[in-house]
């Protein structure tokens, strides 16, 4: 596959995401986190637009000046950006007006990467790649919010799957203390947040092969799990006062049962499926209910190749922070992940979310600890 | 004409109110006070389904339940409400499905219509017209806020009046005092709150047959009228330094000159416009600059058949509180005026906003008095 | 009475209020409009110095120049003010130091009031002590507050009265309609906002010869008046719900039975006492559920000569207006009242922390809507 | 040294500590983190009343009920607390009644340790002491806060040192990768938090002998680090320009010259000084500008022997969270450090506000990355 089919098979899968919305559903803001769809569209076009396009490529007309505002995300070197609240309240540039920006940005792609490309243009092209990637997997997660905090429920796709077919062998993995290699190697992309690849001391430990069931969470609700402050961090015990938290994010209890909001609609809650869209705070809680501990982000790490892995953001107990020897690149690329080094929690594996070949067993997810949009799950650690 | 004429006509000028609009601009709420124009769409229809069709016509089918709760404004008394923040979170109902709505209601109304009616139906019937004008009003001064605050400034269109061409003859009215009679009288519509005529003694006073124009509002701010605390209301400065108030909505110093966002997109400032999109303070300050004040609503409903009105909303001194004898209607209805009456100061004439045949010289509209998206503006008293 | 007599009488009543207090109780500020004991002997004190001592008493040495950063209200033109809000963070000055601070203030105003005066002090001079006098009230109120809102419930003095002794004639007074002169004439003080003495155009009421008492409140508590919105404004629905009011400030269910913090500490309510310290939102609720209304302040002060008041300050539905010619004195005097006419409203009559000689029947009191603080009270109208 | 002495030796100190005060200065709390000290004398007097006489001391007869709603802190298994923010607005129970109550606690604590003890006891009153210690640092350093935020800038005690003399040596200690033991060892005391004692694998890594001086942080100053975002993370500068940080905490720009606020008064900064009162953001942005960064806690524990140490609390880039095998303790002793090990930094060291014999190597203090009000300083590692 050349760098144009590639580039251009990326491009369109982003597209296909959005294929069941309807236009309104492109344009709101339900909470901070969750960015309009469109916005998506539009910042992964300027991505390639800022970094690759103007430049490097020679007579390159930049499609709209103002883009750069309404699109520029967190890159504080390359201008205003608009402020994260407020992009729900932009209804232009229209639906219509981002995709024709899309077109205009990937014919210039496709005739420029059929040019010879230098050394830094692959690797910003790569990077440009795995940034769209992220943002399909962000652009999937923020429709559901967007639709499940809906009065009315609208089904996105009733086939889309949320759970993998593949089924998990129960049981416990014991992993043997000392020295265990950690971070990226290979010749293949990865973040910068994944190197440099170091040693790190791990005592014995066992990891279990699968993640807890919503019928085993059911029981954790049950059983008091959220009126009982021991469970829980002082933070986390406040998160669930001040917000009346009582179940996982999409969870409606009626008349009785346990519904949960799916992509394919508001349906039962299935026993057996790995819970999911609940907080770090909750997934401490759950496992110190069970007398076991989440993994640190290095134990997964270690462990990950002898359990499966992918549908899940796995909430680990490791705060994100550098790797011995990170250093951030120069200029705007380099604000990509270091400046986000305090405060959140390091999640791993995929979710059903990943796009494929963007996966990875180092690779760094992270989100602060109150965070539930994401399809984040529980493996225990004891 | 009919009542299924009139009906018709009605319903038909809030949908070429949203002519212009992309899609995108029906769904987005900036700020609070600021509702969605698809949902002011889908409330007055709601309107017209709850207080008509479902009590009186028979064997109505209701268009979809969950609609009650998406389009409920502040009527408890019929069920919960969707809290006026999160109007802006809904991407559905889309608007293609409020138009049906729209449209299916329409169809039951005039139907409806051809029947015999009874008397309280008939009021109802024109307090439906009556709150559908209301809502055309706001659509507009909504939309003029979602694209003005817009980076983009879209020209909604080009030619749009927000001027009246009628040439106002400057100079003062002096009015003498005693008692006057005050309220609306007459076999024609008037809201609760403009009744009971009533009996109000006022003392001399000289009134402006001229607004305020944007020529003389930028006097004040040249001599430095939102630097001096004197001139306001100590909540007014508090609400000038807390948001950083230093000329009227709309209004952008670019390179030196002041330009003001209109429907037909970013102009220079006209100099002999009326100064409009001004809060209460604002209004209250500039008058305290030219050691005038405001009129009070009463000042303004005697002198009013002597100076040409309805350009622009113009704020008085007085607050918003029942007339003598007041009483509202009981059930739902009863809660259209009312529960408003504290904090909120009058307005009295109309605006380029406001329909044809929805003003008349007894009219009192209500803002809280830092609100500004009205065409608002100012009359001097001395 | 000299002048001086006068002046140390009421600079002495101040302190005989705060006799009672730890040094502890001088210094807390539980809410914003609740200030230190401690800040309201200092800024009286204040008012003096700087508007009497500094501009006319030759070769008067200021005590702190810090103290004016520190005493300063709301007098913009006098520099910079402590923000309201931090009054309550100030441990310095200390409550000796401020006791030494009147000494010398008192000192120098009694030398002073030996002299000489122009009529310009003299005005000065009797608004220093109508201010002194209003911050007495505020005193006890504010104590009563940082008392009272303390989980052990200090007694302030055992046998401080909180009920008038005179017993009211029950029964209603009837006020035929007509013009009636409104505002403050003759030759001894009043504020500005109390003037200028002007006509008023009222209707036939009839206004109740007493207070609405504990018993009487206590059965729109039993008939649900707090979770019905019908007897409501909107935005006092709001306040009730946030707020999850449920009952006058000071009062608690104890085993099911209600007490109410007194000056006198915790005691069982009183049924035949007048109500007090609700909310402008919860008078006009119980007189909504009773099918009647407030008075207005115009209402208010025609017919106060044919009942008993002074017991508890009285919401009229009257917004705080400037009337008619008003206008402010030049300099941080004319700071006093006009700044403050907007979103409050008037209460009239006076209170048992009122001081004597304080009181007249043209007084306008003026609070925000919410306040619940002072010894507020609810006369009907029918 | 018996018992006996040892706990009276601890309890006086936390007085002496607050010898200089007025009255007034115990009752404040200008911000959320900082409690009143009157508060601090009454809680430690709480916790052993609670966890030992209570339970262990057979008759003992408490205080006063009310006194555990009052004083508890974050244990919420024993009952209701004041909620933080509250705490300063309670004037009652007064400075003399809190001092009356240790005086009370006192006596029967020295009478309970004239008994024979089991080790559960003996383990609680080490407890105990440590408790104390901790608070006794709090204490110092909220007094600094209380009077350092007064305009009045009084002087906690004119000789009181903030500086140690040791005189640091400076240069670079290299120290060599591989696995070191990390956690207490011994009979001694130590937290929870610091066992257990485990291997942890660490690289090469250099750490400066002295931390950064006040000159070296105003050279950071005068190169614009408080304007750059490239040297911080994103939520350091989103705090920054909400905040309108510009300098460390206390520090004061007067005439062109910089001061600070210190326990002797306002005082021109002394350069050669160690900085202090910084939060985790400037200390990370300070590194980032010199192309360092800071130590992890591993590091800081490895290397502490080869340099002075305890005039700062010392940010590193750890953040807190347990060490393997951590398990917490049953009962309300279990809630002391566990539950708030999430978002928050470790710092390592001590400070000059750090009690005698209440610091070691393995010592893990752990604030919020945006708090100055401790001694914190910067050491750096390249």
């Amino acid at each position: 596959m050349t760098l144009a089919e590639e580039y251009l098979q990326i491009r369109k899968y982003s597209e296909q995401v959005c294929e069941p919305l309807q236009t309104e559903d492109y344009v709101v803001q339900p909470v901070v986190d969750v960015s309009p769809p469109k916005w998506h569209l539009g910042h992964t076009t300027w991505f390639f637009e800022t970094f690759i396009l103007k430049p490097f490529s020679v007579n390159y007309q930049v499609y709209n000046n103002d883009y750069n505002f309404v699109f520029n995300s967190y890159y504080e070197t390359v201008g205003n950006r608009v402020i994260r609240t407020d992009r729900g309240n932009l209804s232009r540039p229209s639906v219509n007006e981002i995709y024709q920006y899309r077109a205009y940005v990937d014919e210039a792609m496709v005739s420029f990467l059929s040019t010879t490309l230098n050394d830094e243009v692959k690797e910003l092209l790569i990077l440009g790649f795995n940034h769209e990637q992220q943002h399909q997997e962000l652009l999937l997660t923020d429709i559901k919010y967007i639709l499940g905090n809906n009065p009315l429920f609208p089904v996105y796709a009733k086939d889309k799957k949320e759970v993998l077919a593949s089924e998990n062998e129960s049981g416990w993995i014991d992993i043997p203390g000392g020295i265990y290699q950690i971070g990226y190697e290979g010749t293949g992309f990865s973040f910068d947040n994944e190197l440099n690849r170091h040693q790190v001391y791990l005592h014995d430990f066992s990891i279990s092969k699968t993640l807890v069931s919503n019928a085993e969470f059911l029981a954790f609700i049950h059983a008091g799990g959220y009126e009982n402050f021991n469970y829980w961090h002082a933070e986390g015990w406040d998160w669930v006062k001040s917000n009346h938290i009582i179940s996982p994010m999409y969870w409606h209890l009626i008349d009785g049962e346990w519904f949960n909001y799916t992509l394919g609609g508001l349906l039962p809650i299935a026993p057996n499926a790995a819970v999911s869209h609940i907080s770090y705070y909750e997934a401490y809680a759950y496992a110190s209910w069970k007398g076991m501990r989440l993994p640190t982000e290095f134990e997964w790490e270690v462990a990950a190749k002898n359990f499966n892995w992918g549908e899940r953001w796995e909430w680990t107990e490791s705060a994100y922070l550098p790797y011995p020897g990170f250093s951030k690149a120069p200029g705007a690329i380099g604000e990509y992940n270091g400046k986000f080094m305090v405060n959140q929690k390091v999640l791993r594996g995929a979710s059903v979310a990943t796009p494929q070949n963007h996966s990875r067993i180092t690779y760094r997810n992270f989100f602060h600890p109150h965070l539930r949009w994401q399809y984040t799950g529980i493996r225990l650690v004891k």
